[in-house]
């Protein structure tokens, strides 16, 4: 799956959902950023209890991250439909745009300006890799759905849940088909820039290169070996830049970004420390400049305990076994928790695979969350 | 400079050669493989006296490269004409096509198909980045030259000398403007592909990770102090491809070549012993698959001494210091050696730089290099 947002194959995923929820009898709207919603009224006109997840893909992803959480959630609005259910509130349905950063480079970009994390007129000027802004994508045809009402603002739900994949081993090795989400790991991202000297590769002696990639293999290495030690925390090295990247010239420069995650936030904080001291300590030995520089600094985020209890409750009348852990991956629901109470539900993994094209969940358990989301919004409903 | 074989800026400096050599009245062929020949009969119809260089680049390389030797070596033939030298023999100007492999993946293209180390028939089904034939690209619009013949066969020279850049420090630390070309390194070079598990870098504890471009930069670490160990020797990894290369995704699978370079055989059958050892020992401390595939394994060449001596004799008649030294870098010289007697003559580069754009030459040394070239020559048609 290569759903990158506001390409067609995202686009066409949207519009599909925009139909299901008509088909549904539901209400249909985005809003200027791209967010889509599907809503069905409450009782009362109040605030929404709100709930879903993102439409978009990594390049090569599997086939559940985010949209798991967007059609399980409209599973359950199905339910609400055929049982005629009548809710206290609003249920409203978001498919997010671009939680995966999959065109543009911020993260939880639809999420993070419904909150306001993000200014919406900034976010127009971010640029993809080919240089198209995000206002231009927009505006293209496979930005905003044609014939959707675009809302105004950005309305404050009553609570926000959010069903998804674990993304990560833990479930599936405990044996447990429900994780109720207690908070979402921070990152910290950083942008590494290694400068060396690019020469032929037959003519220049070994001893007096300064060969970039040696120095970001050295700084790799070194980093992966402080998450080890610290423990707790993650840190990855997962894009890589070489230049000029040709067979026969010793590397010039290596760009690289270090993705470091942990729920502690002194661990983060330890990381952001040590970065700039590997740099300095490989580029001195290697005549090589290393600067580290911080892009994206997110604290961990503990979700709502009530929302959590309620959710336990659920799904003990449900005769559920479930076990509480932490995300190591962030969600939509980090941002959406700077505006109401927020909670997430986990179903596992299977090998803990995610970001990659085989990544799977059992059938069996795909049911269970969604039976075990469709109870969860049920008793939030009557709960607040 | 970005001259990759059969694009535009390539076929532009081909065309421009081609009218160069028809103002000074020359006769001006090519061959099937796009060789570029630039002839001033000789009093004798016999095999000519060839000499030359490339026209081709890196990507992002520089302006001397090649270039220098193809328009040096027209420079000569300029002379010869302006001072109405006739020489014994036909003196006959290459431009090799597509020596630095910058578009297929065959290195000394032109020279090796020249020779018959490479079967012109297989050379057409080369592929470039996008797919496109070597067979495509020789029909297309920048491949063979517009009006100039084509001529049949591959004639053997009676001899072969190369102008070229040093592209290494030797000659500018040692203060000396001219280099007797004693032997070309040979050259291993070789695909490694670390296979590892991709996995979201956010949920994968660091415990139970099989990270490709750890194993990857643990490779190349090893390599390098590999080559630092054995002395005499260069290997370089700079070519690197990470997939999925993402931010926020575990490298699955990392696929880099080594290249490496000597002038003594038995420390490149060194090398080929131990890059597979050196693959098992990460692979499996890492449970990671490492595989090792020799593409090129060209021995190192000894150049002609015959042709040495001549070029030392004229370097003194001129009054012109030099010294000897062999060639890191391979040239289309190591490919003519196996069909006649091939030397070179070296001129410094600036900090040893080259397949950079700041490549540099200074420019009384490239008046020096034309000046003893064109003595050379002369000499080799005399001595021949």
């Amino acid at each position: 799956m290569t759903r990158r947002l506001f390409t067609e194959p995202e686009h066409r995923a949207r519009a599909l959902l925009a139909r299901w929820g008509r088909e549904l009898g539901c209400i249909v709207e985005q809003d200027r950023i791209g967010n889509l919603f599907v809503r069905r009224p409450g009782r009362s006109a109040g605030p929404a209890l709100q709930f879903g997840s993102h439409l978009d893909t990594v390049v090569d992803g599997g086939a559940y991250d985010g949209a798991y959480g967007v059609t399980g959630g409209l599973c359950a609005l199905e339910r609400f439909v055929e049982r005629g259910i009548e809710t206290q509130r609003p249920m409203e349905l978001a498919a997010w745009a671009g939680e995966e950063g999959s065109r543009f480079p911020v993260g939880c970009l639809g999420s993070a300006v419904y909150v306001g994390w993000e200014s919406f007129d900034e976010m127009l000027q971010l640029r993809d890799d080919h240089g198209v802004t995000l206002g231009e994508a927009l505006r293209g045809p496979c930005g905003l759905l044609e014939g959707v009402p675009i809302r105004e603002g950005f309305p404050v739900p009553a609570a926000y849940a959010e069903l998804h994949i674990e993304q990560g081993p833990v479930l599936e090795r405990a044996g447990i088909s429900l994780g109720v989400v207690t908070a979402i790991a921070g990152m910290y991202r950083y942008t590494v820039r290694v400068v060396g000297e690019a020469g032929h590769a037959g003519t220049v002696p070994m001893a007096v290169r300064r060969d970039a990639f040696c120095g970001a293999a050295e700084f790799a290495l070194a980093v992966e070996a402080m998450a080890r030690e610290l423990g707790d925390c993650v840190a990855t090295i997962g894009w890589v830049d070489v230049a000029p990247n040709q067979t026969n010239i010793v590397p010039g420069s290596v760009t690289c970004r270090v993705d470091a995650r942990s729920t502690d936030e002194a661990r983060l904080l330890t990381i952001d420390r040590r970065l700039p001291a590997i740099a300095r300590e490989v580029g001195e030995r290697r005549g090589l400049r290393i600067e580290v520089e911080r892009f994206e600094d997110r604290r961990p985020t503990p979700l709502d305990e009530r929302l959590e209890a309620v959710l336990r409750t659920t799904l003990g009348e449900l005769g559920l076994a479930h076990m509480d852990l932490p995300s190591g991956a962030v969600h939509d629901a980090m941002c959406l928790a700077a505006l109401a109470p927020a909670a997430m539900l986990f179903v596992p993994s299977a090998a803990g695979a995610s970001h990659v094209g085989h990544e799977h969940t059992d059938p069996a358990d795909l049911e269970r969350g969604v039976d075990a989301f469709t109870g969860w919004l049920l008793a939030i409903d009557r709960a607040l």
